[in-house]
């Protein structure tokens, strides 16, 4: 289910929104992925399928296309939740992007699984049920978007919203085979999200492919004047496939690569980078110091009294509605002083000149997007040291204000698929995602269509 | 003593640098203002500016201008001591500012007085003795560049470097007659500073006139990308007077304007409001409540915890070597969490929206650069409060992100000068700077050249 597919079997006559939501509906009813949170009352979305199809389709660019968002994302008709039921309340407004997508003809079918206030990578998090790998149900999705990508993977809509901070919009795209586009901060509002880092929160786009992910990124990208982190630039990306030619592809030194032991997953890499020097001819070798170090600075320093800062209060006063490991972490916020916050961001305003130095000798850095896959067994006896492990390419992406694309390059033997992704500097999304196209129509197509799907009647 | 008259005298062969020079050391030797802190040795001075008369003077734009730096600026061959004599170290290389002047043609002549630390508004925090008003010795100089004011108010040299985070690039100006200019932040290195708050210290111009000191922008900007705050859009700064027609300035409604009930400073403003109306059309009320609530984060916020992070340790270590007064001030940063800082950075977003809501009307906010101004006794029995109520008008223009330009209008009749700041977005230096040449043309000089300085001799 693509966007591009779907808009050209509406515009053939083939298939109605009507009936793609009927579909839609149906194949949600008989999954056991734990990908939903909610879905609307499906009367009210096929009326509102029916009244499109008196629209003009070129005029409603995201025309019936059925999406979702994650449940940190606001759309007055479904409580947010956040992953956490006891923290629910009713929005008054739609997010500011759900706004845009609806505008753009777009169908919003629910809401989806999320590892609780969006505080880890792994998708296990959540009071709604462990989120499954769509390749095999014994392990980890990937998070915090775990259900977004799930929805988007299961094919039970086109594309979903997720969000992004340390590497929840990428993770969940490496492990179900998609694409994840982390644009770059401040590009797509923020307005009507649930805080996680105020100041390094995305939201992020699953999809099949990049040409969608881009489609659906330039309706949703627009600078929002009551959102205070929308950037004025937003309204001035081109976000189209752009002519690739010349393309200097850089990767870390293999002393920087880490694969917590993996070696099948230090095969996949390895397998991508010749894929890649085929296409691009052979990658640069870059000093991945400064980027490696900036991921241990958010997990190691003050950012996560930000979280602190927005959900606090209401794990103090509901210990016991709380994921215990999610609170643990948030609580760990109180540890930081003033003068540490300070320190870091003093570290990081170094540690950004130094990522710019190596960005500027090449047109993308390419990494694996996680270095390795879990078990949701294993995630559960060991939950913050794995989780962490899973950001080792990640965390450093939003701190350094950068944009970042996921795509699926191969499969682990297990099944969960394994993935690159491409980063560039800010408002870079559409050369960022131009190559990551290049990537996957290399490497992806094939690997995913013989991936077969667990079956929905195992759960 | 302005650049632009010795360049013409130079250029006309009526002066030489060492003749400069030589009245320089003269004038400096009778003063009694506590302005300096070390001057270099004369025979090295004279030394440097004989060496000159044989370099080009139309490849120095600086050539043979005498100028002094704040002392917590680098020179290699003098000490920094910050105002602060048990912290003094002495720095291997010059900052990066003052290499670029040098190599321009001026002649460093010394290191000026300053609030310790750079830790006031008021002149009075140092131990090489409080700065005096060049006009009445019993009022407060300004500070915490009080020095460099001083020194160049008393025509010891033709501009001076000083620093800027909260207003002392400014203060010191108003209160002696002179131009301040506080650049947009990172335009002009601060490598080799000694920090206050990394992310909002600017390095700052006094000068005669708005002139000479877009002159001195216009050598010292330069993206220098081994300082971590400098922007790259140094480069593009294109610092000279520009054309003004149809200028809309903005003035804060009267409820918003605060003089400490100092009535003479009220009558000032308007007088001065007066000259602007009869230039520019009559100015625009907007609403200040952003940039006044933003000064209060300031003071009242997590900020002075990145004070801590550079000098605490040394406080700490050496209690009876410090400016009460200021260790107090530092040490209060310990109050502050990693919580309050994010929150405070989430305000001061929101903040940034609102403000850039008013400035999009107009263009450039005028205010007093101070409310009222003090005698140094007042400031001595309640250093605190007074010194608070100097930042009334100043404390948020670097929180902001903003670009500032102080010019003297008139004079208390005590004798201290009175001043009003314009005030723009980030890197419109020369375009806010052109409207303060309009006002202090209009306004100060009759002003100034009437304002007969203190007999060197009383001190």
């Amino acid at each position: 289910m693509e966007v591009k597919e779907l808009l050209n079997a509406y515009q053939a006559g083939e298939r109605t929104p009507e009936g793609v939501v009927r579909d839609v509906f149906d194949r949600i009813e008989t999954d056991g992925t734990n990908a939903w949170i909610a879905t609307r009352d499906q009367a009210n979305v096929l009326a509102e399928a029916t009244e499109l199809d008196d629209a003009d389709l070129t005029e409603n660019p995201l025309y019936g296309i059925p999406f979702a968002v994650k449940d940190n994302i606001d759309y007055n008709g479904l409580p947010t939740t956040a992953g956490c039921p006891a923290y629910a309340y009713e929005p008054e407004d739609h997010a500011a992007v759900v706004d845009r997508l609806i505008d753009a003809g777009a169908i919003l079918i629910g809401k989806t699984n999320m590892d609780q206030f969006a505080t880890g990578l792994v998708g296990t998090r959540s009071p709604y049920g462990e989120c499954r790998n769509v390749h095999n149900e014994a392990y980890i999705s990937g998070g915090s978007s775990s259900g977004s990508a799930v929805a988007v993977a299961r094919e039970h809509v086109a594309f979903a919203l997720g969000t992004d901070t340390a590497g929840s919009g990428r993770v969940p795209a490496a492990f179900n085979g998609l694409v994840g586009l982390k644009p770059t901060r401040g590009a797509l509002s923020t307005r009507g999200v649930v805080p996680a880092c105020a100041d390094l929160d995305c939201v992020s786009i699953f999809a099949q492919t990049t040409d969608d992910a881009l489609r659906v990124e330039d309706v949703a990208a627009r600078f929002d004047p009551d959102d205070p982190y929308s950037r004025r630039l937003a309204d001035d990306l081109e976000l189209s496939k752009t002519c690739l030619s010349d393309i200097t592809i850089g990767v870390p030194a293999a002393d920087e690569l880490e694969f917590f032991g993996d070696n099948e997953a230090a095969q996949l890499f390895d397998d991508t980078i010749d894929e890649i020097a085929a296409q691009f001819g052979e990658p640069t070798t870059v000093d991945f110091t400064p980027f490696r170090k900036t991921a241990e600075l958010l997990y190691g320093g003050p950012w996560v009294a930000d979280r602190l800062s927005a959900v606090g209060e209401f794990i103090e006063t509901h210990p016991d509605e709380v994921n215990t490991t999610v609170a643990d972490i948030i609580r760990g916020g109180k540890e930081y002083s003033a003068v540490d916050t300070f320190e870091a961001f003093d570290q990081l305003k170094t540690l950004r000149r130094e990522a710019e130095q190596v960005l500027a000798k090449i047109d993308a850095l390419v990494v694996p997007t996680t270095g390795t896959t879990y078990m949701i067994e294993a995630v559960q006896s060991n939950p913050i040291e794995l989780n962490s492990n899973l950001g080792y390419y990640t965390n450093f992406v939003n701190l350094l204000d950068l944009s970042a694309v996921a795509v699926p390059t191969h499969s682990f033997d297990a099944g969960p698929s394994f993935g690159v992704t491409i980063i560039g500097e800010a408002f870079e999304d559409a050369r960022i995602a131009s190559i990551g196209a290049a990537i996957e129509s290399e490497a992806t197509r094939p690997t995913r269509s013989t991936t077969k799907p667990i079956s929905s009647s195992s759960n």
